[in-house]
C-alpha cells in the first residue's frame, strides 16, 4: 500500500520504518519542518513535504503522527478529494476529531514506548485499531497485519483509558526509577545497584499479576520499615514523604 | 564454610541456594515452624532445627534471614559462645542491632526481588556488605565471592537510603503495575496489552538514565491529555486522581 506519513518525530519515526520494512511504500513525509521531514524520508526512501498542497492525492494510507493537538489542525489542511484512509496514533485523541475531514478514516495506537535513540522490536507492539466503518477496519487491519503480531478493535473510550493505563505503568513507573536514582546519588550510591531490581521486577509480571508479586514494607504491613524510611526521606528529601505515604496507604489497604 | 541458615522464607531460600550452589555447606536450617525448616532444609541438605539451644556452635557464619523485627529478638537468643560471624540480609536494619550478640558481626544485603515462584539468577544480584572490622569484612567477602559478580562496601545509613531507593523502583512500580491492571479490566481490556510497554520502560533505563528517557504527557507538558486522563479518572476511579496529579506536577517541574 502507498502511505503518506504526516510526522517525523518518536512514533513518525517507529511506525515510518515498521511500514517500510513490512514493504509497504511509504511516498511522501511530510513535516512543517523541511529538515526533518528529509531526514525520515530519506531513511524511508519516500519524498519529503513541508506543505500540505503538494501532498499525493492518491495514498492509500494517510497516517498522522504528529501531537495530539496539532492532529485536527493537520486533517483540517488534508484537500477534500482524498479517496484514502485518513488514521491518526494517538491514545488520547478521539477519533471523532477526524469525521469533519475524510470519508474513510480510523485509528491505529501503538501501544509501546519511542525513543529515538533505542529501536523497538514493532512486531512485539500491541496496535489498537479503530474506523469509521468496517471496511476501513478491515483495510487497515491489513496493512498493520505485517507489523505486529497483537492487533486488536479498541473504542475512544477504551484507547484513552488504556493510555491512562499506560501512564501509570510506563511514564510514572519511569519516573519512580528516577526518583530511585536521585535518592542513591544522594548518598554516594551508583544507579547500577538497582538495575538487576528494576528488570526483574517487570520481568515477574510478564507471568504474574502485579498484586500477585507485590513485595515490601507495604503489603507486609511493616510499619517499622516504613517509620524508618520516612525519617530517611524528611530529612534530605522532604519532596518525597508524601508520595511514599500515599502509595505506601494504597498497597498497605489493598 | 558451614553456614547455618535462620529463616526459611523467601530471602532465606534464595539465599540458602545460592550458597549451597557456590558450594558452601549449610549445616542447620533453623526456623521457629519446623515444617518450614524441614522443607528448605532437604533442599540444602541441611538438618532442620526449631530450637536455638540445638544450634552448631562450631559455624563459619550464622546468617540471619528473618522479617526485620525480629532479626534482635533471634540474634539475642543465640548462644555467646559463638566464633563465627552472626550476620543478617536486611535493607533496612542497622547493623547495631547484633553488637549486643556476637563479636564478629555484619550484613549481607540482596538487592532484589524475591519471590518462592520464580528463580532469580543470583549471580546478577548485587549484595552490599558491612562488617564489625576489617578481616570479618574480608571474609565475608570471601564467602559471597562465589554467589555474585557485584560485591559493594555500604554502611547501614546508605543501605537504608538503597532500600528507599528499591521500594521506590521496585515495591511501588509494581503497584503501578497493579494500577495499569485496575484500569484496563475496568474497561474490558487485558493486561497483556500494557505487558510490551512495561519490560520495553525498564530495559529501557539499563542503558539510559531515567531522566533522559521520560516520555508522557506531563514531561511534554501537554495540559489537554492529562485532563482528558483526569476526567476518566473522576468517573471510575477516583482514588487515581490525587496520585495522577502528584507525579505528574513532579514530572512536569522537572
Amino acid at each position: 500500500m502507498d502511505i503518506v506519513l504526516l510526522g517525523s518525530g518518536n512514533v513518525a519515526t517507529h511506525f515510518g520504518k515498521a511500514l517500510f520494512d513490512a514493504g509497504h511504500r511509504v511516498v511522501q513525509v511530510y513535516s512543517r519542518t523541511k529538515a526533518q521531514a528529509i531526514v525520515l524520508a530519506d531513511a524511508l526512501n519516500a519524498r519529503a513535504i513541508d506543505d500540505l498542497e503538494a501532498i499525493d492525492l492518491a495514498a492509500d494510507l494517510y497516517l498522522i503522527a504528529v501531537t495530539d493537538g496539532a492532529i485536527g489542525q493537520v486533517a483540517a489542511q488534508l484537500p477534500a478529494a482524498l479517496n484514502g484512509i485518513v488514521a491518526h496514533t494517538a491514545g488520547s485523541v478521539d477519533m471523532a476529531v477526524l469525521i469533519p475531514h475524510a470519508q474513510k478514516y480510523g485509528v491505529i495506537y501503538p501501544v509501546q514506548t519511542f525513543s529515538i535513540a533505542k529501536p523497538v522490536d514493532f512486531s512485539s507492539v500491541p496496535l489498537a485499531l479503530e474506523a469509521s466503518d468496517e471496511a476501513t477496519y478491515a483495510q487497515l487491519t491489513q496493512l498493520v497485519d505485517p507489523l505486529s503480531t497483537q492487533i486488536f478493535s479498541c473504542d475512544s473510550r477504551q484507547r484513552l483509558a488504556l493510555h491512562v493505563a499506560a501512564v501509570f505503568a510506563s511514564n510514572f513507573t519511569n519516573h519512580l526509577y528516577a526518583i530511585g536514582a536521585d535518592i542513591l546519588r544522594k548518598h554516594a550510591l551508583d544507579f547500577d545497584l538497582i538495575r538487576p531490581l528494576i528488570l526483574e521486577t517487570a520481568q515477574k509480571v510478564m507471568a504474574f499479576s502485579p498484586r500477585e508479586v507485590q513485595t515490601g514494607p507495604a503489603i507486609r504491613h511493616d510499619v517499622g520499615t516504613m517509620q524508618k524510611h520516612l525519617e530517611l526521606l524528611k530529612e534530605g528529601h522532604q519532596g518525597l514523604v508524601a508520595l511514599y505515604q500515599q502509595l505506601s496507604e494504597q498497597i498497605y489497604s489493598n
